[in-house]
């Protein structure tokens, strides 16, 4: 398989990368129905350790069993699937080599009484698994922030030696962050930074609303124009290295399939890498969600 | 021995794991009276350190000896023994291959002044005692619990190299958690679904109540059949994975031996794999208990 | 990408295997123009190591770039490249995802005044270069087999741990072996026999001849027909758990294309999985090679 | 290359160091356009970590991507380039030996909640990257100051051992001290000292005012002539084991460029070794960098 | 500093090395007066370990002193200074930074009764005194060759890992190689092709002879005109993976300086990378070395 231009324009880009980290980043960049398009949308599916299993499969019973969503993101054409050790560890016999693999190794739950996490998988984890990247989650602004950065820094380390790529979730929450600061342009351009900056390959942020948070950043947006969602995302983009790093946005809790689709094509406008979708998928029936996903790897290949 | 189909399909949905931790689960699987049905019970004696031995033992003085509860396990025909350090170390030699034990490597204890344990037992323990599992609980809710979680992983990641298969206990507690959320079926569902995502191959939980604690699930519940405890536990495990994790359930506090009858046959027809039975045999004389389990092994074989 | 059937074959009698091993052997068996026929073909370069660089590449002097046969695998839709450490890394970053590679790790020379090879490479270099495969060369026959045994034995162990399957050449040589022994189907046999007890989850060997030589299996081989190569390779294939391992045959010195051709149909109709083709490719014309490689493809996906 | 007298001055001091301390200390004061003078100008980009990436860069766009400060840094002949982990890597590759590289392992971040940071690197990443040296931030004067100071005490420790010299920006902040305090003549002497103490290489403070900010040192500063920034530089130098150890300061926020001369003409005249200049450069156009860069590398080699 | 193209193209090719590495090659590719032209002269003085003091050093014996050849490789603008341990700890200290080293970690004598050498140096050793790279000799032919390569095989990984290049000098020797065969240019391109196999930066061989030594080999070389020196380069460079490895030559036993350089020039005419010249440099007088490397320095600069 020769590499289209845009899976090599943004490979090289990871330059100080051992080959074993840029052929991982190459698996997921040419794999699924967006391979070799430089585009790609991931299947998450942590919803269970963050919500509980009821919030998150119940109105889609068929989703408590992981092979569903092994085998939606295989028959969607996805590029990856992201889940916590068990669920990867449910269906990777099965599954091995039909859709590359990003293990969670890092896990909140929705009665935490700090906003922390626990580590709950390791590198040789995602090795024996056949992971094609391990992903983190980081809370920028909460009071254990440094400690989830000591652990990411390590754990990414080690990775990167044994050729396997990091995930960066960055969610800015806590501290003196209002709630509408959390999704705050100026607060994702930060947060997506900090996960460049700590030495991410793929970075994960949500979309922003127009809101600017930070009163010390006022100066900075004013005068530009963030009208739009897709302006918008290109500053995301631009706060990663100047489009760099892969860029992958969330969409957020469920919400109608339109609200889905523009929100696919403003990232694509603004020059987003693709989307990772969750509870947009598997909790609608499968013939819905494999509908929606369709349409999503078109709006992403420009045909809509 | 050919397996049974009932033992087959368990070991097959376990695809990740190694011939060791297949082995192992099917030691377990396959020993006492159960073997073969798909079926177990354990006897766990691990009162001592969570609530002395007094309490645990004064009312049948024999069980001070650890032998006691050896030689019970096996002439109950039991599936496995489960207890810390110290207690496997007193019947190991003697009991070697008679019934697999389960070293319960985290304790904790009454005079605890936060919700937490002490990892009391290694993977090089559970090797030299020549157990088939290892056993951790985790307080999913208590202010300590990502520091457990990342405990467990560890430790978990380091058994199944070795071909160790590990259990969780997941026993909801602490945090903003009320006295009866610790048994709610919303919250059994999750502590249940966090253990299978955390990579154990056996989830003990307790049997759930029909309350539902948290605000934020109470739709994902509404409309739904709970009233008896068989639908109860079938929701459990379709949370542990659509059934592909073994899900054995506690009897709780000592009662009456109908209860306790009543108890496993919900399991048995909830779909759950057996009992974890503890202080309702010990807490008897040896002949009431024998009697009892002899009635329970017969309720999970289905006939009674 | 769902799996087809031969795939999936395959895959399921690596029984033992975690996912990270099956998900590298599915790298090569969906790889290239024979992805998902449960046959490959791979290019092997490792013979400037063995016989020198003139010997190897005067014919075809575009052939001393290690790009060349990146690119000639690449080209020809092959399913893997194998070469040893410093031309896997000559290529490495630039074809990083572009092909799976197979880190060959022991290597011997011409000069050698044993039969013997040095350990080149690494479990480490094969994580960190993004190799699909480690692969060994033994010797059996000779007098340090044992020693190169031990060695395989224990890079084989290091390497499943990590999710890196094993390729193991097995080239009887040295001892009381006569030169046509070292072809004679009993000994392939037997060489082949010996790397799949060794744990090879890929078995290479050369072609047999119908020339048996030992005395004492004599009269294991009397009353069978093993006149036509297909016979002998289907005899070479029981022989490694009778077809429970992938084995590709080695086309040996440059020859003939009608030579060539006539082997990949006796494999293919012996049920052995493929070819691995260095010196047949590389030292022809890069046109004549692609063209001699389009048609080995065809002739195993049964078209010609 | 022969040293220069200046250069073989400063590397005699660091006469407990090994020779891979002194070459990459070599490395820096060679480099560039004040290669050989003793003097330095170092470019540090870890402001979009510690304010955002628009307070950083939005005042001139090209700043958002790595590659242009490690050209800035090139272009203008500084001595090195300082930035955290992320930005590292997103130019090590294509700039390996044009610049020396410092690399940022500790972080801080405008949302923090306590005066802390994280490690965001490590010494293994400082020598795959080819760093010339490692740089902390300590704060002396806040709560968690001792938690830094020992992991600078590990980190250093483990740097010496591999040729690594360390860099430490020593910022009073916290505690007790006020806001002008922070910038106080013997706040800024006592914090240096501190970093010379913990074993620092090159020393990185603040200009400090004339503002005495401890009681108990009120009389030790008393009759001392300290109404010059030159003078004060030469008391903050004198701090550093009477010259033993390198000394630079950073310019802080954005100002003027003749403020910006007029600074690194007293840095100069008081005997320190150069700056760190940060935001005054990149915040300006390219052009205009370069030619305020030009102008400090002359004042610094007593042309100006 | 910018990259010349000459110095970009070589990196360029070490496509799967860290920026540590390629700093270190880019530090001995733009150093002294050869720097940025990519061709390079390197003085090794390991021939005290090898032939002994006397016979080494007594035509000169201020070249007793490790500092003279230290001192000798600055002043006449070297690349890189090679030496066994002692001899680079004897300097290291007061040249550090001065002139890039490379460790001998590999040494021989002359009273050796095999053909082998002893492991003499660490990579933590090269570390700690700054050197640039590791050097090895490997014998090809030699009974313990494999030994040999093995032991570079694990050192150059481990050096690798920390950003360190190798350099290999590969001197075929023993077993069934004729002493006319030592120089053969089959046997010096197979040598060379084997340390670039082996994984080498930088490949040092003897100036081959016209001689072919192995029958297998003849015709390989038949018809191709190897008549002159620089065409005899011209087939080692290319038995280097095509020009893509750094290739330097010995100048052998010390010989007229016309002989030196007619070898640098059909060195640089074939192009060779540089030099490795020892003996005609140090026992020679101080001035008269000086003049020589003056020459062949412009040599290489293609302006003699």
């Amino acid at each position: 398989m020769t590499f289209t231009p845009a899976v090599k324009t943004i490979l090289d880009k990871y330059e100080s990368d051992n080959p074993g980290v840029k052929a991982n980043l190459a698996r997921i960049l040419t794999h699924g129905r967006l391979g070799g398009t430089g585009k790609l949308i991931i299947l998450p599916v942590d919803q269970g350790f963050e919500h509980g299993p009821a919030r998150s499969f119940s109105v889609n019973p068929d989703a408590y069993d992981p092979h569903y969503h092994y085998q939606l993101a295989v028959d969607a054409g996805l590029s990856a699937f992201a889940a916590p050790l068990g669920m990867i560890e449910a269906g990777a016999g099965t599954f091995a080599g039909q859709i590359p693999t990003i293990l969670k190794v890092y896990s909140s739950n929705s009665w935490a009484t700090s906003i922390n996490q626990a580590v709950t998988g390791t590198v040789e984890d995602a090795l024996r698994l056949g992971c094609a990247a391990i992903g983190f989650t980081i809370y920028p602004g909460a009071d254990d922030v440094f400690d989830m950065m000591e652990e990411i820094s390590e754990m990414s380390a080690e990775a990167k030696a044994v050729g396997i790529p990091t995930v960066i979730w960055s969610y800015p929450r806590g501290g003196t962050l209002s709630k509408a600061g959390e999704l705050a342009l100026d607060v994702g351009a930060y947060a997506a930074h900090m996960a460049a900056l700590l030495g991410a390959h793929i970075i994960k942020v949500k979309l922003p609303s127009g809101h600017i948070e930070q009163k010390d950043a006022q100066k900075a947006y004013e005068g530009g124009d963030w009208s739009t969602q897709g302006l918008r995302v290109k500053h995301v983009v631009q706060s990663c290295f100047a489009g760099r790093r892969i860029v992958v946005f969330s969409g957020g809790a469920s919400k109608e399939t339109d609200a889905v689709f523009q929100d696919a094509r403003d990232i694509r406008d603004g020059g987003g890498n693709g989307s990772i979708i969750g509870r947009n998928t598997f909790q609608r029936s499968r013939g819905d969600a494999l509908a929606m996903l369709d349409k999503l790897v078109r709006i992403y290949k420009g045909e809509e």
